[in-house]
């Protein structure tokens, strides 16, 4: 018998999700059936989509992350005790689960990629869910081309620190938005942007147009609100945005929500084309995500950093910091 | 020798254009050259761009529109005395002009396409750019499908009325927005859209929560502001917005624009696709779409209405009531 703990979300998140909105429930869990495995978490992911779709759910569920975590226990033979897997189980120490056959739901369990000696954490982040949102979200949506002016936001994040480095590799001009000056210092020393600013110090608008002189092509928005009005008005004609997030407004009333400058005069002026997108659009496709991701870590082009957080019990702090902006590069939880 | 007449714009507007800002021209035209032809106007457009476009132009600048024109006196074979021409020639009584042997610019001068003895006065409405804006921002754009629910704005306007009658054509359900009574009256009753709201009169949520249960697949925006937030709210998944205008910020401060509830949250959540775009970007296809307008004008599938203003003297007038939103229809004026 295993003794294993999950975080379950009770109530429904107002605003900033509360230490009291979560319950960490104790279970022994059962012996494993044919065609099941038990896996032991070794890192838990904490994303800004666990605030966002906490509407999406009744109250009381299993708090959902991406997580790696080894076999213990196997019952399906293509899962030998000793493998590591991926899997959207979440904030969880220990879990008896069925692998998927296939990667082509995001319930599903699937074997860690082969990351040939990088660190398995890189699974729920630069070569998992956050590598693919950065890798599909931007080429399949912004369409960059070389030569081409690139705005991130939330650059210094999991997904925009990749879309930045994927801009560059690309052969484009990049330019990010962050929120500290160590993101900017990051970012532009160590990353390679071509310019970073803090948007907390200065004038958007006024940055832009010194630092994108020629005006914007693509932009990967990460934040929504004001700031990506400014930016949309500063697009050149047919740009394109790829709206993968928008975590300014994650904590306010959905339905008040914030409110910004409209985008439709920009819109139809640059005949601008914007699409949002969720990256299990693409499941289908993520190995081939992968596979060039963690080439590129390998070849030195692609460079990741981890905010890491120690402890099961400290997962829900992990995760207000990470909405706070705490973290730079991928917020994860090492179990 | 003709004497010539024709609206200067000679200050950029503030706010609603002022009778100030126009001045009106005098001149004696010269004869006209080999290639030349000589035009009287018979019609004039006046539509939201020529608000919107202000500031794209220093002044003082000829105000453009397209209008319908007949030949007068011709050093071009092509165009014989009593031609009626279509151009963008813009609010004057006669002119001057070398006809385009293609339609691939804006300024270019084109045959009035073979209306088959409608209204001259459809080649600046439903069977110009009008027309081909709603042929080719629907079609091309929402790339409706039958079955699909489709909501439009400034529904009774030029564009709106035609959109909303050609996803009829298509087997869409198709609910409006308009600003009075007597439009939502017209397009229910006349144009057989499925259900119109008037805008300020209606919960505009609460509308489209009982209109559309099931959501919304399509959204040809004509205005702008909280209304268009509160449509994109209410999307179905990878739903598709053609922005075409934004009336509701055309008076204000280009740079501190209006503000409304920002779109990125349904944008990603949805997976939506919003696309603005300029009209002349088919400029070279307009012919396709005046032949299936005119065939559904002809069969009665398509209705139109104008509402006319008669006199030179009258347009800037016409223009104002047109920004006011007081025709219904296309706002056209009678030189």
């Amino acid at each position: 018998m295993v003794k294993a703990r999950k975080y379950v979300v009770k109530r429904a998140f107002q605003g900033l999700p509360k230490r009291e909105d979560f319950e960490v429930v104790e279970s022994e869990l059962p012996p494993i059936s044919n065609g099941e495995i038990l896996v032991k978490t070794e890192w838990v992911s904490v994303d800004p989509y666990q605030r966002a779709y906490n509407s999406r759910y009744p109250t009381p569920y299993d708090q959902f992350s991406f997580q790696v975590g080894v076999v213990q226990d196997s019952k399906d033979p293509r899962y030998p005790v000793g493998t590591r897997v991926v899997s959207h189980r979440g904030w969880c120490d220990y879990y008896v689960g069925t692998p998927g056959g296939t990667e082509k739901s995001l319930n599903s369990t699937y074997k860690l990629p082969d990351l040939k000696g990088l660190s398995p954490s890189l699974g729920i982040g630069a070569v998992g869910m956050p590598g693919a949102t950065a890798y599909f979200g931007f080429l399949e949506i912004c369409k960059p081309k070389e030569g081409e002016t690139v705005v991130v936001t939330g650059a210094a994040g999991a997904v925009g620190s990749i879309v930045g480095q994927i801009a560059k590799i690309k052969g484009c001009r990049v330019i990010g938005f962050a929120g500290s000056d160590d993101k900017v210092q990051w970012l532009e020393k160590e990353l390679g942007f071509d310019k970073v600013f803090n948007y907390k110090t200065v004038d958007v608008n006024k940055a832009l147009k010194e630092a994108a002189p020629n005006g914007v092509d693509c932009y990967f928005d990460n934040v929504g609100g004001e700031i990506s009005s400014i930016i949309i008005k500063n697009m050149n004609t047919y740009g394109r945005v790829s709206v993968c997030g928008s975590i300014s407004a994650y904590n306010e009333d959905a339905l008040e929500g914030p409110k910004a400058s409209i985008l439709q005069p920009s819109i139809v002026f640059k005949e601008l084309k914007l699409e949002g997108f969720i990256v299990s659009r693409w499941i289908d496709r993520w190995p081939e995500a992968f596979a060039d991701l963690t080439k590129w870590i390998l070849s030195g082009q692609l460079k990741t950093r981890e905010h890491v957080t120690d402890g099961f019990d400290n997962i829900y702090d992990a995760f207000i910091g990470m909405l706070a902006g705490e973290n730079t590069g991928k917020a994860i939880v090492r179990i």
